[in-house]
């Protein structure tokens, strides 16, 4: 099944590496970044807007669609792709995470999780068997295997919680049935790095097309969480996209693409968005500040957005001040961009070779230090 | 000044009118409808989609814009069209009806009103002058004078307030210094036909590039504003522009056109959009009902919009239940769409002098009875 997604490298610098995963619904270049459409949306932005940015992935959480409006009546819509619109590839995650961080109350059992619903209250239950259900339902081009999210730095809880995740992870391999989804495995192991490595080879060795990297992100250190990236990468097959998961900071995503990651999704940009907060590549920017009142200048000089090329910072500010929907939806077009066009920026570095001096200036104009490699 | 203020008329068909209104930032094919951007924007719409759907004509509120963002800080951005980015006709209102309307506190004597702004509670002032002072900054093309509204029931007061009416549209014209702006008098007068007759032919006899009618669509019944439509263009101008302020149901745009409107303007297809109504030419349909759930049709099988051509009832329910913003964009979208494209099927049938049955047709289609001219 797996052989039926070819990633194939077509550069590599350092420990970057840029490549094609094909897809039913199209060809990704990495690395990429997906915008998240958790509720089968990215939020405040229409497919067509989505399409002008030039995303090619789209997220959408399981977990949420399970719930609302339910992965049997998106199926009898035609599926995901159909139901919201998207025709590019799309990737479901497996529900696992948001049980374990939108759920009050969760029993974790060996054959799944029981849960409360955060939209009703009712109890609900996902198993590996039941996710991969939910996740062929919807029709996404990349699913993820089930796995527990636990507290990255509790040792005992990290490792019972790897264990059980590699246990699901064969589960999910057994349960799939579609051809024309690749599952990808998720590591765990939270920051130990004996565990990560274990994991790492567990997963590795269990045949999927592609490998996650799960439970960053979520309290650890940056330098934690890097090292913790370097050490999953040491022993996950190169000739495999690896995707981080659900992190989305310009530097995240230059620290991650140099240690070999592929794919990356974050609810940031959106969310910040909504928020009144401009991400760029010379920082954050709160629009609500008045210092923007008078400001004629576009969000970011050298940016080619819709927002950018069309709008003032203090007509943006005038639509956060005035509490208008436009805002969010301007903010938004603005902050993917950012993370779309540094992923693009990326590719085109390590293909011209030139990614250390692309990851310095990027940095410095962010003002944040680089993190070196532990080796 | 007002000669600058070309309208042509085209076609007439029955008391109908198509015509062309020259400005500066482009020519009105008329009868059109304007959507309401109270805020310097269309809520929860870009710019770029409003031009694809055609629309032609804009309003802001100016109560709003002089309260936020303030229109001198506007004009600092160069002016309504450059601060939000709509590059085709503009208009704006006077203020009068908004002060009538959203503020509770209001004190009115001859010179002017003083309000209580809805957003902070500090004491405000508005004068004929000041009125035009503010759309001068705000710098539309189409600007109205300032106008006292009344309950439309109590003739003392509405007399009262149309004599006032009168007397501050003389100052509007005396106070105006651009002639770039196309200053329309507004006609008042409530439900009385001498009092509409009498306010017609005062504000006819003053010169106007164009004429309102005011002070209507505010509790009064369907039968007597056409009612008061037909008193008034018995007597205003024919070879001006007529605006029906405030106006924008599918039917009171038919039968407002069947009477010699030109122009109309409406918050209801953007404020409908926000409460999960789609209005289309076979009635409204609630969108939240659960009997949409599984509904893979269109809004509107007949409609081109983006929506329409784009998604299901089906998704556009899950979008409205699980409290996506994108609902009210796609819902505004389509409610815009079925105004603006009646606004052009109007024009069209009267150029093809084929109004009446058109009338017949869609007013069957809405099941609504017609209305009757009164002689």
């Amino acid at each position: 099944m797996s052989n039926n997604f070819d990633y194939k490298i077509l550069a590599e610098d350092g420990g970057a590496r840029s490549g094609e995963f094909t897809t039913l619904h199209g060809v990704l270049q990495t690395p990429v970044f997906a915008p998240v459409g958790t509720q089968a949306t990215v939020k405040s932005i229409t497919p067509a807007q989505l399409d002008a940015l030039g995303a090619t992935l789209v997220l959408a959480n399981t977990y949420h669609l399970f719930l609302r409006p339910g992965d049997e009546l998106v199926a009898k819509m035609g599926g995901l792709h159909e139901f919201m619109q998207w025709h590019k590839p799309m990737l479901t995650d497996s529900g696992g995470f948001q049980v374990f961080s939108l759920s009050d109350t969760r029993k974790v059992d060996e054959d799944g999780v029981t849960f409360k619903s955060h939209i009703d209250g009712s109890m609900k239950r996902l198993t590996p068997e039941s996710s991969i259900k939910i996740q062929e339902n919807l029709g996404a081009d990349i699913i993820m295997a089930f796995d527990e999210c636990s507290d990255p730095n509790n040792r005992a809880y990290v490792e019972q919680a790897m264990e059980r995740t590699h246990r699901w992870a064969q589960r999910c391999l057994d349960a799939k049935t579609r051809d024309d989804q690749a599952l990808f495995g998720i590591v765990q192991g939270g920051i130990f790095d004996d565990l990560r490595e274990r994991s790492a080879e567990t997963i590795n060795a269990m045949g999927f097309p592609g490998h996650a990297i799960g439970g960053l992100s979520v309290g650890e250190t940056k330098t934690e969480m890097y090292h913790a990236i370097e050490v999953c990468n040491q022993v996950l097959s190169p000739d495999k996209p690896r995707y981080l998961m659900g992190v989305g900071t310009p530097e995240d995503l230059i620290e991650g693409v140099l240690r070999g990651i592929d794919i990356f999704d974050c609810v940031l940009p959106t969310r910040l968005a909504r928020h009144n907060s401009a991400m760029t590549m010379f920082g954050r920017l709160n629009l609500m500040n008045a210092t923007f009142a008078e400001d004629t200048r576009p969000i970011d000089e050298e940016c080619s957005c819709y927002t950018c090329r069309t709008f003032t910072r203090a007509y943006l500010r005038h639509l956060i001040v005035a509490k208008e929907m436009l805002a969010a939806t301007l903010l938004s077009i603005h902050n993917l961009h950012t993370l779309l066009q540094l992923a693009r920026d990326l590719r085109q570095a390590i293909i011209e070779g030139r990614l250390e001096a692309f990851a310095d200036q990027a940095m410095a104009r962010l003002n944040i230090p680089r993190t070196p490699k532990r080796k």
